[in-house]
């Protein structure tokens, strides 16, 4: 375990897996000091000229200026640099924070003769603390000399309360070439759906119009990130950033009438869902991995939030940390979702077996086979509203002494 | 500490006040057995004829029938006897729970000869296993014939994972005449402010028209049981109840406009008031009180919203628990609320030290005063957000390792 993660290696975690180079793409690791951790703490991706850039951000109106500097040189489409802090968010920091990080604009974009809206900052930690202007100056300066590093070293300089290092990889066939997809993501705690609730980047050599990368990552993020949660809150400095470079050599897709989009699409779609699953593999405390379908709802959108209400559920989450099927919890936090439920048509179950059919305990119901599936690592719990067509799958991890342990004193 | 309470008294307990008899109200308890627990678990409430009665209810979907029937029948403005069931919540069983709640009824109104309407009957446990009807014919036999007992022996008896006996007690002079209130609550998991967010039950022998005992009962409980959550999740079973027994012999109050209408409205408001603060100092785990006050809101609900938004946030909740000033924590909490919110107006303190002033962090902060503060049982966050007149308190506990410990294992 590194000396910068004072937690055990979540027993859910997954390897890392072997990303390929993206031609366009060079990533560079430093140590700024923010924390005194003994590591890399800043990280730096460097990007062809025309990489094309896409981005959501969090809704939580308290978010950091990196959100909002973020937000807005989204719109003009093109990216040169990445720069992630880990150790301190810079976020409610006020006017010093915001020119701490338009100082690191100016820095990169002066080294590389761009424009400063073509440097994208984001910084993850603790709220309330301004980035310290000449620790970052000096960071920055390490990194533009920096040797380039691979994408496991980037991937555990960006995290910080993480217990392992998460990515995810892809290929697919456009306009007659391969093009890759390689990723990297942290996210332990404070996380809770509502656009991307994590740091999140994807890199491609593929061509792609700005606009239309922003139109798939928004649809990969409601089905991927924004069905995830660990403790319902929500970061002030969520980000999901992809930089296309261009250098697959592809005719750029402009729209889903371009050869090869929905190949790239599947593809972009796969590295943001598995980059999501690792978040709540790493989630505080996890102990369980917990997929909740939900079907029968009235929309997809109110499956979704009955999904969540579950998910959410302290009741539920501590459920399941003790391997109890306690399916009247479920039925608990379907019923106080706010969305149409009726509970004489509900039915609840856990690992394909179902407890309860149409609001009535099955008179046969038989405990053995659910408690066994409760005894595993990954838990599926089924919940049909009977009521209509919408369905949706969210995931979360269960509430554990860990959670606690890890934040009650994970500022002082 | 009783056997059938398996967790150590809270230490934010309180003592039981001594309630003083409430003409025209007898309380008796029996055991009906729903239960291992080896203590009495069924409580009967005899009402004198001509009691008014009003009552609030959970607004979770799945709700039991117990209170389906009880919202259906305070209509008719009369009630004669309250049973209250422990151990089993009788939730989501379907017809076969319907027809045990019709059977008490139906039991207690043979032997009263009333309209058995006006026997009201909250049931509150393990949700999902149909109350079973030979055990609560028989408890309710025996508690039909049971000596009177104690407000203390009632609050006992309703009690499930409350760790000591709630109540609450006032007077107010109503057209010359004395009138008492007596109150007893049980709740302390599954807590989450939806209408009323437990069993709660007052008794007074004020003379009351129903509907301004309804429209009192509304209104002190939107201020009171609304404004208190230990873990998010709203019960299926949530039932506040009034009983007026009219036996003070005062001029039944019917509006603002009767003599001594403040008076009981003040009464009434403070009996809610002490019930729901008693509430979260039994919540599952509770180590400290806290008292979330939001100020400088756009309007009184938003600042409730707000402020529930912070006292549900599990990272906001174990920063307390960790004695650890992490104002960061709240900041993020306001953010995710969905109301209108703004980064530069907003102050944060604890214990009357502001950490963060419209949008910055003190420059002078001294952290010694909220450090000592936070060491304390009774915590307060300050939160103005700086935009208008609207404020709201809501009050929570920590989150701490009892709550995991409890809930990990409570239906097993």
């Amino acid at each position: 375990m590194p000396p910068h993660m004072p937690h055990a290696v979540s027993p859910l975690a997954r390897s890392f897996p072997a990303i390929p180079p993206i031609a366009g793409v060079t990533l560079r690791v430093a140590r700024a000091g923010y924390k005194d951790w003994g590591r890399c703490d800043l990280t730096y991706a460097e990007l062809a000229e025309g990489t094309a850039v896409a981005g959501v951000f969090t809704r939580n109106v308290c978010c950091s200026s990196e959100v909002e500097l973020g937000r807005a040189n989204i719109a003009q489409g093109k990216a040169r640099a990445l720069v992630v802090n880990a150790g301190n968010s810079n976020a409610f920091t006020g006017y010093r924070g915001r020119e701490a990080v338009e100082a690191i604009m100016d820095q990169v974009a002066a080294r590389l003769a761009c424009p400063r809206e073509q440097v994208f900052v984001s910084s993850t930690g603790v709220i309330g603390v301004p980035l310290p202007k000449d620790k970052a100056r000096a960071g920055v300066a390490a990194a533009l000399i920096a040797p380039p590093c691979s994408w496991q070293d980037a991937a555990d300089t960006i995290g910080t309360t993480d217990t392992f290092a998460k990515g995810a990889t892809a290929t697919a066939v456009v306009d007659g070439r391969t093009v890759t997809l390689g990723a990297i993501v942290k996210g332990s705690g404070m996380i809770a759906p509502d656009m991307a609730t994590m740091l999140g980047y994807v890199f491609t050599d593929c061509a792609i119009a700005p606009g239309f990368l922003q139109d798939l990552l928004v649809k990969a993020s409601a089905a991927t990130f924004n069905c995830i949660t660990v403790d319902s809150d929500t970061s002030t400095s969520d980000t999901v950033l992809a930089f296309a470079t261009g250098k697959a050599g592809n005719a750029p897709l402009t729209g889903f009438d371009s050869a090869g989009a929905d190949a790239f699409a599947a593809a972009l779609n796969h590295v943001c869902h598995q980059l999501a699953h690792l978040v709540v593999r790493d989630g505080e405390g996890a102990q369980k991995f917990i997929a909740v379908s939900v079907t029968g709802a009235t929309s997809d959108e109110s499956a979704r939030k009955v999904g969540l209400s579950i998910a959410n559920s302290p009741l539920v989450k501590t459920a399941i940390a003790g391997e109890d099927a306690n399916w009247g919890r479920v039925v608990m936090a379907v019923g106080k979702a706010g969305e149409p439920a009726d509970r004489d048509t509900l039915s609840i179950g856990f690992g394909g077996t179902w407890c309860a059919r149409k609001g009535l305990p099955l008179a046969d119901y038989d405990e053995a086979p659910v408690a066994a599936h409760l005894k595993g690592q990954d838990i599926t719990i089924e919940v049909d509203l009977g009521l209509g067509e919408g369905r949706a799958t969210v995931w979360t991890c269960d509430l554990t002494h860990g959670y606690i342990s890890i934040n009650a004193d994970y500022r002082s």
